[in-house]
């Protein structure tokens, strides 16, 4: 931490200091700080994932709060030096916090925010874009083009998949899941098959209105049906995306067999959770099908990928960015710094933190509370009736 | 022509000799002229671009048709070599036929096919994949990834543009524009401004129905607008996306002038035809604005790119395969072959070649007519009475 501009000051004399363990992007989350009298230092470290020895460097002998990020180990030691530090509160800059020992945290009486409702669409539209980039062979014919190989058009020069009129099917229709399969179906005149455990009655009924809708302006209605199991899905779509909750039901939930079943054309996207495929299996199948194709943002043993993986020219791979849009990435780090200075201030906690648009008007002050605290109820604090 | 292999023939015993200069995708065009009595020999020579002397020695000294490729310059020597070898059809396996010199096939009498009618969802969903692609940033996310350079979740890397409620603008609003601008308002629930000389009324009057159905689903409606200049345009949408024709009149239409009114974080989509950017105006201002992005399907001077685009991260680049879907290419080359047929049979030209859908038909058989023949009145052929 020696070297020079290692740390961005924001508002040296605020009477609150709130440390960020990296840069966040956009500014609107640094000004509501400042503006409530914090002093903000910002992390430049380069290094992708700090320590907890660096991190407890950061925190020092005092600070108020802390925003981090998914890849650090907020444990014992960490909250132990936070409240040691005056410390009252922690925000992950993530939905998730499988990072974070929440009880460890109540333990030291120290808040734990998140950052929810804001991922879903840059989420849904992230695997559109890898499910159109593989129906397109973007890559690859990119690859082709950037080194100079293309000579002329050619009848058979990366032939694709046309999407309209096939089916999409998604595997866990939640919140992400019906948005992707929305805009297939409605982008691009796809019939959807879903499997869930639950019922997407929302989804289903505006497919159903969206098929009468296109009936009623003279086109080819869409269809959706409901699979009684997930191998029903593999067998019958031609373009499959992954949106279940990793756990152990799901673990290596697309295997061998399974990857067996599918279409050889098929296209299999997953910006789920990278556990949910065997990976082995999928480099083996991937080339054994030539034609079968994949779009891939998150792997079994981030920051790896399996070995061959990254060799195969029907594989699309990206570095787990399904929530890198501006919009998303700066509502995060609005959210996060909310929450830390949430509990700081001594506000509630925001009432429902699935409904956060309040915190997100750029036009509006925010409200006086803490978008989301995931161990509110343990820490006995009090809830916004605003 | 003396290598093994370069040519594949099937029933060599048919009565007409029916040549294709080309593979084509698919099998039931071979297996149309087959059934009709048709000796079918395509030709296999590794060579992108076959070239005047190769194809005379295809013709030989007997060939009824042949079916030709965009690559090819198909003039006087050409179809007076076809018409001495007693030919009488010609078909592009392509829509346009800018390669044909139509008054010389008038002069031996010889009828020339095109494939409409079935590029337009294909075109349209690689525009669709090209904006996302860019949106998101995923050719420079793959590389990165491939090139094992990822270490962990950053809060900045690869931060692209969430689409939903942001501008799309459309350039040249016919068929594939119209396509293109439902993929994007539908699927991702963008606004829509479009510039064209003619007003798209079909296209209005979708957007409006679509955006009351939304209202009426407790959504927040889209909106439409047709803009009175190009300019107002590229002023106003995030994404833009280019269709016009090319002509005198759209030959740099995108120059250096027009690509400064975009917004510093602006994509810029062209699927139509390369001369309607200015490419060397474009790589300076994609080096000049690094959070510019842009998808290119077509060049100025392909087969080659202008210098410095290759090396651009901030552009996808792809070789000119907005029509290359499995279905389209079959399409296409069935239609190119049952132009040649029909010809060769003495049936009548199809009614309206932009509605070609009985030909394609793989449960039925086709009409007796050849789909679209460009110079039939030329030649006087009877129209078709189905």
């Amino acid at each position: 931490m020696a070297k020079p501009m290692a740390i961005e000051v924001y508002n040296p004399n605020g009477k609150y200091r709130v440390v960020s363990t990296k840069p966040m992007p956009g500014t609107r989350w640094i000004n509501l700080l400042v503006d409530q009298g914090c002093r903000v230092e910002i992390c430049h470290l380069k290094k992708t994932i700090l320590s907890v020895e660096d991190i407890i460097d950061l925190i020092g002998n005092k600070c108020d709060g802390v925003i981090g990020q998914l890849t650090e180990d907020w444990g014992e030691t960490l909250f132990s030096a936070l409240s040691k530090a005056g410390g009252k509160a922690f925000s992950n800059m993530a939905v998730g916090y499988n990072n974070v020992d929440v009880e460890a945290a109540n333990k030291y009486g120290i808040a734990v925010g998140n950052t929810p409702g804001v991922l879903t669409e840059t989420t849904a539209e992230l695997a559109a874009s890898l499910s159109l980039a593989a129906a397109r062979r973007i890559v690859e014919a990119d690859g082709f083009m950037r080194a100079g190989l293309y000579e002329g058009w050619l009848p058979h020069l990366f032939v694709g998949n046309l999407l309209k009129g096939q089916t999409v099917g998604v595997i866990g229709a939640g919140r992400i899941g019906s948005a992707y399969a929305r805009m297939m179906v409605e982008g691009f005149k796809m019939n959807l098959i879903y499997f869930d455990l639950y019922q997407s009655t929302r989804l289903e009924k505006f497919v159903t209105a969206y098929g009468q809708f296109l009936k009623a302006n003279g086109e080819q209605p869409v269809t959706w049906k409901r699979a009684s199991s997930m191998e029903e899905v593999l067998r019958e779509a031609d373009l499959i995306s992954l949106h279940p909750v990793l756990d152990k039901t799901t673990y290596h939930l697309v295997n061998k067999e399974r990857l067996a079943m599918m279409k050889k054309e098929a296209i299999l996207v997953n910006c789920s959770r990278g556990p949910v495929i065997d990976e082995v299996a999928l480099v083996d199948h991937l080339r054994e099908n030539p034609m079968f194709r994949v779009g891939l943002d998150v792997f079994e043993e981030e920051p790896f990928m399996k070995p061959g993986l990254a060799d195969m020219k029907n594989a699309i791979v990206v570095p787990h960015i399904a929530s890198a849009s501006k919009w998303t990435r700066e509502g995060m780090a609005t959210l996060a710094a909310l929450n830390v200075l949430g509990r700081i201030k001594g506000y509630p906690i925001w009432s429902d933190p699935n409904r956060v648009d309040p915190f997100l008007n750029e036009n509006a002050s925010p409200p006086n509370a803490s978008p989301s605290i995931v161990n509110s109820k343990a820490l006995g604090l009090p809830v916004s009736k605003l």
